[in-house]
């Protein structure tokens, strides 16, 4: 094997498939970068076994030269070494050339590096997926989706199943909810398809962050395949597999509540920042909690004491206050992360009482919701 | 107590004294900032007895009035809430008042708090340091000092002396010199005085590092007090103590030779980022020493070699090499803390051979050296 790249271009690459590498691995080849040198580009793979993910640089893009081909052929370097020294190179361009078998040789400039690399031949197969039943989605509405609900997921490994988020895909509609149980996030969008296949999958929650990381905020469609027990998101030059988890997601519809015995209406910044101050003292005390208490002339008081320290009032002055007066108590930290994820200036939230689950929403906007389990306090 | 202030200025002086506070403390009341209102303004203090820090809040400055005093007063809150709570409150200017002997309310639109302080009779007093004997020196040389010494002091307890970083004052010369028996980096500059008191100080390393996070980039002077067993650095509205190690710190001067037998002259950034690349497998391999081979031509090669991860070798063409041939290992960490630390584009490195230790320095500039201390290996 030996080609020319242009070096960032190789960074770039090295990065998105490092988000699949740990060094945490018991397969000593998946602590390296698979790199397959064809007529026709450059791929790079990484896997963890629960992600992998393959870029792929092509030989030539808008008339540019962006890779040499001299000689196909594959090699597996590891990560840690390969990555910091492609960032840290010093011209533009970069020769990489595997001499006998494994020995494999870099060069820039004056700098030459000599790695031991591992067979190619060892490294994994990634999943054959066919690729007959297509979705499309735009990439910056699924890194929102993400964004939107994978925060709520899980992070015990009690109930594994909510580790993940529940796809939903149904009538050409997706349904993506997380929950921790104690808490619920919820987003639909429209997605696009050619066929009337039906889904309900559990992606982990740990494979969509990654994969928000390393896709960009355009308008551009991503496509996503289904399999039995994987998916696979299709980028321009980028393929991401997950696992998706196994077991059955709880029915979470029952959950939400179709009526509401108190309403608020309420700017989302200001809701948000007088939560924060009000859970500066709350952090220590009990686990985070604040108290909400809405009365008739639209004054919400959000406080929160902590004996040994000290306590807290906060007023916010909100748009209404419709229903029964109410006081209630919940976690901070849920109630920030919910609201942080809703877009949207005002927020609607609806109480069915002190000890019922709480949705918020934003104001006209029925694509998206947060449900919060309130604590007993009062 | 009870004064109304500009909520930025509040925040930054609390910033600035939180520089000394830590949790880890066994006196209750250091975790603490006292904060004490006159008719002048309003001074905040933190300390770890090790270092403290008084910073002053005028009632008024260039006509723009900053607090208001109500009632004089003093009282200490909790440093972790209090500085979180000051960054967060809603609006422009906050109400501090101590209710009944403790509570202490803070006021700031909607939001309120009530903290319980701790008694400010019982916080330490600060030493009092008679001011007869000062020097100055410009705030931005003095960073400059601190930057390019207190990083080669000793990590290790075993000789706590090397933890510090030796001031010598004589004749108007302010000399630094920091060591932890590997290396060594040294400082000089002249500082003004009217009196011609000599010292020979050393002052710890973590103190300096906090001293230059709060002081700014200006130009302004600085005066420095130093007493038996303590430093005062004075800058406007701000003053920080620290104490000062006990014992005697070894003499250097004789470490540094006076001769060489090669010199090297050589792009300071092109060199920097050759032995940072070379250190790349050489990080796991034999902690982190590369080798250096310069040539008669003025090529200087720069290798690492781990058996079973591969090598590296770097070319560097340096302005010039005179003198023997020289062939010499060192550690890739303290070559890069030293170059980063030099100023100026073009270095000079003197070798007296590879056994002994070698002197950097920028060209043509005497005030500051850095010293380093090879490693056996070829």
């Amino acid at each position: 094997m030996k080609f020319i790249i242009q070096r960032d271009r190789l960074v770039q690459s090295v990065q998105d498939v490092m988000k699949a590498v740990t060094s945490r691995t018991t397969i000593p080849i998946l602590t390296g970068i698979k790199m397959t040198a064809t007529t026709e580009g450059v791929t790079l793979t990484g896997s963890d076994s629960d992600i992998s993910i393959e870029s792929f640089i092509p030989k030539e893009e808008a008339g540019d030269e962006i890779v040499e081909i001299k000689q196909p052929g594959a090699i597996v370097l590891q990560a840690k070494f390969f990555s910091e020294i492609v960032k840290k190179l010093p011209t533009d361009f970069v020769e990489i050339e595997v001499l006998n078998h494994l020995q494999t040789v870099i060069r820039s400039g004056k700098s030459e590096f000599n790695l031991i690399g591992l067979d190619a031949e060892e490294y994994p197969h990634l999943p054959q997926i066919e690729e007959n039943n297509k979705f499309q989605i735009a990439t910056d509405l699924l890194k929102a989706m993400i964004r939107q609900t994978h925060f709520a997921v899980s992070t015990s490994e009690t109930r594994p199943i909510l580790t993940g988020v529940n796809w939903n895909i149904t009538n050409g509609e997706l349904n993506c909810i997380a929950t921790d149980s104690h808490r619920l996030a919820l987003r639909k969008a429209r997605i696009e398809t050619d066929h009337d296949a039906s889904y309900n999958i559990v992606i982990p929650g740990k494979s969509l962050n990654e994969l928000s990381k390393i896709i960009d905020d355009s308008n551009e469609m991503i496509d996503i395949v289904i399999t039995e027990n994987q998916i696979l998101f299709k980028a321009k030059h980028l393929l991401f597999f997950s696992r998706l988890l196994e077991g059955n997601y709880p029915d979470t519809s029952r959950l939400i509540p179709a009526e509401s015995k108190t309403d608020i209406t309420v700017n989302t910044k200001g809701f948000l920042h007088a939560i924060d101050r009000a859970s500066l003292l709350a952090r220590e005390g009990r686990n985070n909690v604040v108290k909400l208490a809405a009365h008739d002339d639209g004054v919400i008081e959000i406080s929160s004491n902590t004996p040994e320290i000290g306590k807290v009032v906060e007023e916010v002055q909100s748009e209404s206050v419709t229903g029964e007066e109410l006081k209630i108590s919940f976690s901070a930290k849920y109630m920030m992360d919910a609201l942080k994820a809703l877009e949207g200036t005002d927020i609607s939230i609806s109480f069915t009482g002190a000890m019922r689950p709480f949705v918020i929403r934003p104001l006209n906007d029925e694509s998206i919701l947060q449900l919060i389990l309130p604590v007993r306090t009062y």
